[in-house]
């Protein structure tokens, strides 16, 4: 019977981005087999046709294909997606953000009639990271763990007695939108003060340059402010510490929330080491003083840049843990 | 096999607070059929030789003994319990804050000698109210549920996809401490700007001294102090705001972070209904913007006195939701 073999077959994991698009045949152990990347086709403005729709899903469509193709065509076990929310979930008519060309695009039900007869699963990317982090990174073998990703934006996941938490939606986990400081920068989604509002990495450049930063490139981006936080200009030192402090602060109220063992930081910002992690940590001791919250570790992600593919083939790989939905 | 009347068997349900004693026989459907409550003898300063817990068990014992032989002495199906933390748990040696006399008292050992062959199961007193206003309260019916009691101290409890959430050691739930003004005041856990730290009552009545509130009584409390908000005494409706923005705050951190249907506030500040609740929406409004948020409903906790006990009942009765230790 060949579904008995089902176990041994890898999954096609996919992360999808405002960036780049990624895949990968994830084998039942976690290890990465084979992968491939393409740059996202991404115009600021859709056309009105729905052609950018139609051409990204084209374009992903072929790089799974050569995938595939590439590795023989293998049996698979299913298909696992991490995408840029926000998404209606479970169904995933999904609206990234950072991809204006999908809005409402119907990403699972296009999977399903490209893999018919395979579970197709899709879950927000930053979800997948923590899963992935979870399953086979910095917190495997925890049964209580925040992942958060600090990037353009900052996202996370949250694991809970050992199982992914969805919430009432599919949207638990949005650590990026805790509140860190009520009355400091307006956020994009809306509020005042949330995390990602002050710790983005285009929230700290804004912020450094008011403080007087001035790269030589005048459209640097987070990755010039890290990379001038290391040589040590001061202002660069400062946004770390500012990020990192916004951080521990909304880990403290996390743990407190949860109970957690674990919190796994990734993303380009969690990259600069020290000048992130000590003023974090600082933040988090200093706000998380019951002896339950001081027992947590914070660490630094393990996977790095394949964690979301790890996370999302686990959506189909330890579905017990990872998927709860339909 | 008398095991087959299991279900039909009340629950020995207590709740064990610095002020009083409570038990109750709670149904299979979660009404209380007998209650009774006693004053805890509770010395502020314990005497060496433990004499003062053990005059609190024997209090707690007599409590138990009457109640149970009042209803005569039906066969019970197990026992629940509610206690002020901190505690070691599951083993539940007790070290309520607000109760001296116990410090790293083996209440579930000595209740187990008490009810030999039945299951005693003792959780925080915050989380069995959390868990009684889901079981058959405001959040009944909701798979995604935080419970907030807010009064000399603000503790909760969290319901995840239909079942309590516990953490790593049995201290999910804490919302008291997430932070909702981190340059705030102290609070007694050694943080700083804790939600409990502003919205307790001792700290709205300290605050509102320093504002200029002068209550009749000068050993007033929050109780005078909700009074007078109701009143129209313009201090004591400022420090109703204050509370209700910082706690608005935290709702709104708390639901990003788990997608919540329902929050249900209940203890003695709940009660000052608008006073409290209009800006305490309106804080929660200007913060969870993100469209699942904007969802959530806010409610009041609809148990009252009783939360606690049906909730330490839903332990035993519910136990596939609200019990997943040993």
């Amino acid at each position: 019977m060949s579904d008995a073999r089902l176990p041994d077959r890898p999954v096609l994991a996919v992360d999808i981005g405002g960036t780049k698009l990624a895949a990968a045949l994830v084998d039942p152990d976690g290890r990465v087999l084979a992968d491939a990347r393409v740059a996202t086709p991404n115009p600021a403005v859709p056309d009105a046709g729905g052609l950018a729709a139609e051409r990204l899903w084209r374009t992903l469509e072929s790089l799974l294909g050569k995938l595939t193709a590439d590795a023989g065509g293998p049996p698979l076990a299913g298909v696992g997606v991490g995408c840029g929310g926000p998404m209606a979930w479970p169904a995933a008519r999904v609206s990234p953000l950072n991809i204006p060309a999908w809005r409402g695009f119907p990403l699972r039900a296009r999977l399903r009639a490209l893999y018919p007869g395979l579970p197709v699963r899709i879950h927000n990317d930053a979800i997948c990271v923590a899963g992935g982090e979870h399953w086979r990174g910095a917190g495997r073998g925890y049964g209580n763990v925040l992942g958060v990703v600090v990037s353009t934006g900052v996202g996370g996941g949250l694991i809970l007695g050992g199982r992914l938490v969805n919430g009432a939606s599919g949207n638990a986990g949005h650590v990026g939108h805790v509140v860190v400081d009520p009355g400091g920068p307006p956020c994009a989604c809306g509020g005042r003060g949330c995390l990602e509002a002050v710790a983005r990495g285009p929230a700290l450049v804004a912020w450094a340059r008011e403080q007087g930063w001035r790269p030589d490139d005048p459209a640097a981006t987070g990755v010039e402010l890290a990379a001038d936080a290391r040589r040590g200009d001061p202002v660069a030192v400062a946004a770390m510490r500012r990020a990192g402090r916004a951080v521990g602060i909304a880990l403290a109220s996390t743990t407190h929330l949860c109970d957690l063992e674990v919190a796994a930081l990734g993303g380009g910002l969690s990259q600069t080491g020290r000048l992130l992690f000590d003023p974090l940590e600082e933040a988090f001791r200093t706000h998380a003083r019951l002896e339950f919250a001081r027992r947590v570790e914070i660490v630094p992600a393990a996977l790095g840049q394949t964690a979301g593919l790890v996370g999302a083939a686990a959506l189909v790989l330890a579905q017990d843990r990872y998927w709860s939905a339909g």
